[in-house]
């Protein structure tokens, strides 16, 4: 049997998983994201990370098939990686520097891409040809398989979806430079901002008014209480995400919109509210898309990316 | 050597091509689009063109291929249409019925889906894998190819981006029944509208003002001519085409788009004002993206519906 890494590096933690090579995951851990000094220390953290592992299992490196890496931003199918504007990075070969940290061969990806590759290999799109996938964490990113494929586009920058750009109106900028970007709303940094936007917009009571350092999570937790105030900023994020998503299906036609990221720990809500607004907004032929949880939940990336180096 | 038809079947005119096995376009005509009676004589006006050609020309029957044909709706990999707005058709098997009618083997598609393939076959996507065509005639139509394949998706109803919501402001419906889609902004008659609009929201002396009926190429004649107010008409819809386009590629990372359909003879001013909108809304991986004008013309359709029964 022979074995491997899939690492799932997001904007706030790394996580890495060891599996075997029928894609049993069997084990994992995390570590954080230091994006301090242009993020120079991310890629030495996971190679130190997993060096540590292989030494304290005493691994025989002689059955680890490699690496794979999902990170957030654009990667070629050579491994380069153009910008990721969440940690800080330039252009480089991520594959080549990872792989000589580490002395393992490495493959690399778009993170929501690798995201998705392991929903349709091991989730929620299972047997799907044409699917969706959108993570909505620190950012936003989108993994699409179209007619069974993944669609990489020409410099594997296929799937931004979090860049589209959906208010021309917005007035605040988004990581990347633009402003109005899906990103701004739909990724849960997008809910506390569309929340503290609309707490100091109004006067209306909300539990939310007592917290100090809102978090997404506690929005999700007050609209589930009732909170009036919690209910009418999720159903602005509801929009926003409805209408995206709707536009999205218009160019690729899918069978399933999975969800992930961390505001998809939001559950139900979140799927009814954001159909409800793609019914909305979609072409008639899209009306039947059904809307899915991720069922790898965080580890969907970790599947992907560990399917990259066995493909 | 075997021949065939390629029908590029729109909401104005029927253009119908005769093609030889190699890709040449002998002959093409055109016949008007009888959409009244629910579009009802639409198929024995194709099929009584095409008997009339067939025996004006003393073809051998035997030497036929078929007929390939593009609709402005979406098609599924078996033929069935699934409404086609500006038709007034309902769902049924157009490739059954056009088969029937002419005693041919007839394969179907979405139009822009087929004129993307004509010009990927033959005009400016030549040698392209990631190529985005938009049609903009009496409506908006795309056509999409990804990694070298055309993208289909679950019901053929990939590249429906005329549909795209644009602006939720929008107080007026579109064709389909929702409302702001690219189609009420990019289509001839989108420019018509924006115009009409303009021109009643304002006192702005212009030449449009003396124009009874006003067409889409009377706008951008006036805009050549140096009418300030056709210059801020154009102005709009270049602004509209550049940000559905922007989320276009943000979806599936192209190396080009291409513009068809009539709207696209404006040529290069239409060119520049949409890439310099295009180039304000998308994503920096995107930035590079090359715009053309589709070299096949009106032809592109034919073209690739001829492409249908080749491949």
């Amino acid at each position: 049997m022979r074995y491997g890494f899939g690492v799932d590096l997001g904007g706030t933690t790394v996580k890495i998983a060891y599996f075997n090579e029928q894609g049993e995951l069997l084990t994992k851990w995390e570590i954080p994201t230091r994006k301090e000094h242009s993020g120079s220390l991310i890629l030495p953290d996971i190679a130190a990370s997993i060096a540590d592992y292989i030494s304290r299992e005493n691994i025989d490196r002689s059955t680890l098939l490699g690496i794979g890496i999902g990170v957030p931003g654009p990667v070629s199918s050579e491994g380069v990686v153009n910008r990721c504007v969440n940690l800080g990075w330039g252009v480089f070969n991520i594959s080549e520097e990872l792989s000589r940290l580490t002395g393992l061969p490495v493959k690399a990806g778009n993170d929501a891409t690798v995201a998705a590759l392991g929903e349709c290999w091991m989730g929620s799109g299972k047997g799907c040809r044409n699917m969706v996938f959108a993570t909505l964490g620190t950012g936003v990113g989108g993994g699409i398989v179209t007619d069974g494929q993944v669609l990489h586009g020409a410099h594997g920058a296929g799937a931004e979806i979090g860049h589209m750009v959906i208010n021309r109106e917005e007035t605040e900028p988004c990581g990347c430079g633009k402003k109005g970007c899906v990103e701004q709303y739909c990724s849960a940094t997008g809910v506390v901002r569309l929340a503290n936007r609309y707490l100091n917009a109004n006067s209306a009571p909300s539990v939310l008014r007592k917290i100090e350092n809102l978090t997404c999570k506690d929005v999700f937790d007050a609209a589930n209480a009732g909170d009036s105030a919690a209910l009418e900023i999720l159903d602005q994020v509801y929009r926003y995400m409805g209408e995206f998503l709707a536009n999205v299906a218009d160019v690729v036609n899918p069978e399933v919109i999975v969800l992930g990221g961390g505001v998809s720990k939001a559950g139900q809500p979140l799927l009814d509210g954001a159909k409800k607004y793609f019914d909305q907004f979609v072409f008639h032929a899209n009306k039947d898309v059904s809307f899915a949880l991720a069922v790898l939940g965080n580890d969907a990336g970790a599947y992907g990316a560990f399917k990259l180096i066995l493909a």
